[in-house]
């Protein structure tokens, strides 16, 4: 995308939590951003001081300098057609409904320059069921995030069986440029990555639960003061590659018969049962009830952002 | 157990990197440590220097005040005889082999005064296969740690089946006193819990990696730029809770049957070949040959100090 004088501008269709979240990482980055919803009102009376409250948020915690130019650059918009007018890039985070989203991209095709890039937020629709009949399918891809993208930098590009491998190689820079860290999804498979490997953990943490081995608990507990202390900073090939005098390789000769063994003996398939949900359901409300939630997303918050600024620093301070 | 003047005493044996870890933790929080390996030399040329490298790195990292105290109360014996004279507590950290475990356990049982915990650091053998024929066998437990457990405080209390309710609970509050994160598993499973969520995560990954829909690299990037940047202080039960306006059980109305399909659709127990294994190890030896590892290991103990710190003080600073 060649840089010119005036900010290159994309579009946010779909101000909900995702949506906003990313106005914020491309207004962050100096793109001018055009926030639309169906929903207009939603976006000047909640979308618009969530981002602002956002922006203050980044400030209080280091990771931005001062809030007013990154909110002057977002700007909402009440048609479709002028969200589309003259961008790069458009990111759509509508309803997880094939057809709405549809919809949106075949609006987004009509209205948008050609050669503008037109991704999807979505986490569980591959492409294929609503990018066919978009005008130029082929710079139709998925660019699906961590919520929120702007605490969380993991972006997954699928392409669709349309999608130009151009495409997914301009998706790729720009999510670079605007300080994403994205990986490339090499054919639509369901869950992309990280959906996948988070849905298997937890389809065996629900095994582990419901057959009474431990408790709900007991999981995060794995999680939060064992596995993730590693993964924060390299991830399990990283991990088991530094774990064996010889290396991954080390680690696999040695250690293999045993990843296969448990690998085998998982049951991430497991039936749980709505009363098992439940009960987890009860044991997570007395720690922090539904009415406390917004407040314990606001810590959680504030949680990501001390440890990216954490991760940071580390990775300058302490990285040969 | 009850605190006298003299500082109680607990024998680690095995002098390996999970043995002298465990010295750590048992003198930093003021128990007289016995150090027993049945290669003598070892811990007195190896094992010793190690943990004075252990020590400094803590004190250097803002964890510990001073090393030579904790330093003084690590005293190697040159036999289990002596090892387990007087103690309160014996935590086993020798090879992974049934047999050898038996031996120990049998010789710790002779020596240890009635009523101490005799624990083991196995990973892998269900304590079933080498604690029944040890003296008192209601006090032999496992307490698997991750490695290295100085630095990484989950640790797994597993009973055998003849492991009394009293020994787990007595082992529980042994960990916490000594700043562990323990967690009960309720009855013997292979694996326990954290290895198994770990390699059910690990087999999919495998997976995906061997047919082709993603590189090693983007899996480690995935889970430390995305699962692992709110897995490292809330897990994956609290993660769902916060991620629906109704909680968890919100979560699973909204998305349980995504998460059924991804897990169904999981292959964990892939036969990855070697040939598999073997360009995972050419792709990391790539950043770091086997010959920097111990760099790269000293490197990210550095990282886990660090993060460990950073947890420490956020959870102090923006906890409500």
């Amino acid at each position: 995308m060649a840089r010119t004088l005036e900010p290159e501008s994309v579009a946010c269709v779909g101000a909900g939590n995702v949506g906003r979240s990313w106005a914020i990482v491309f207004a962050q980055a100096g793109f001018a951003v055009k926030l639309y919803d169906s929903d207009t009102e939603a976006v000047r009376n909640r979308a618009l001081p969530a981002v602002r409250q956002s922006l203050e948020d980044l400030v209080a915690a280091g990771l931005l300098a001062e809030s007013r130019s990154v909110l002057d650059r977002i700007q909402p918009v009440a048609s479709l057609d002028q969200a589309a007018d003259g961008i790069v890039f458009a990111q759509e985070s509508v309803k997880e409904d094939a057809q709405v989203k549809q919809e949106v991209f075949e609006k987004l095709g009509k209205f948008a320059p050609a050669g503008a890039i037109l991704a999807s937020s979505t986490s569980a629709i591959p492409g294929s069921q609503f990018m066919q009949t978009v005008r130029e399918p082929e710079r139709c891809v998925i660019a699906h995030p961590v919520n929120p993208p702007h605490l969380i930098p993991l972006v997954e590009i699928c392409p669709s069986p349309w999608t130009s491998t151009d495409t997914v190689e301009r998706c790729v820079d720009l999510m670079q440029r605007v300080g994403q860290e994205p990986i490339k999804v090499r054919r639509e498979i369901p869950g992309f990555i990280l959906n996948r490997l988070q849905f298997t953990l937890v389809g065996e943490a629900l095994h582990l639960v419901g057959e009474g081995y431990c408790s709900p608990e007991d999981i995060d507990k794995v999680l939060k003061h064992g596995l993730a202390m590693r993964w924060a900073f390299i991830g399990p090939f990283e991990v088991a590659h530094l774990n064996a005098t010889l290396g991954f390789q080390g680690f696999v000769d040695g250690l293999g018969h045993m990843m296969r063994t448990l690998a085998r003996d998982a049951k991430v398939d497991y039936e749980w049962s709505p009363d098992l949900a439940n009960r987890i359901h009860a044991i997570l409300t007395q720690k922090t009830p539904v009415d406390k939630l917004p407040e314990r997303q606001a810590w959680r918050d504030r949680r990501i952002m001390a440890l990216r600024k954490h991760l940071q620093r580390a990775a300058v301070e302490l990285d040969e």
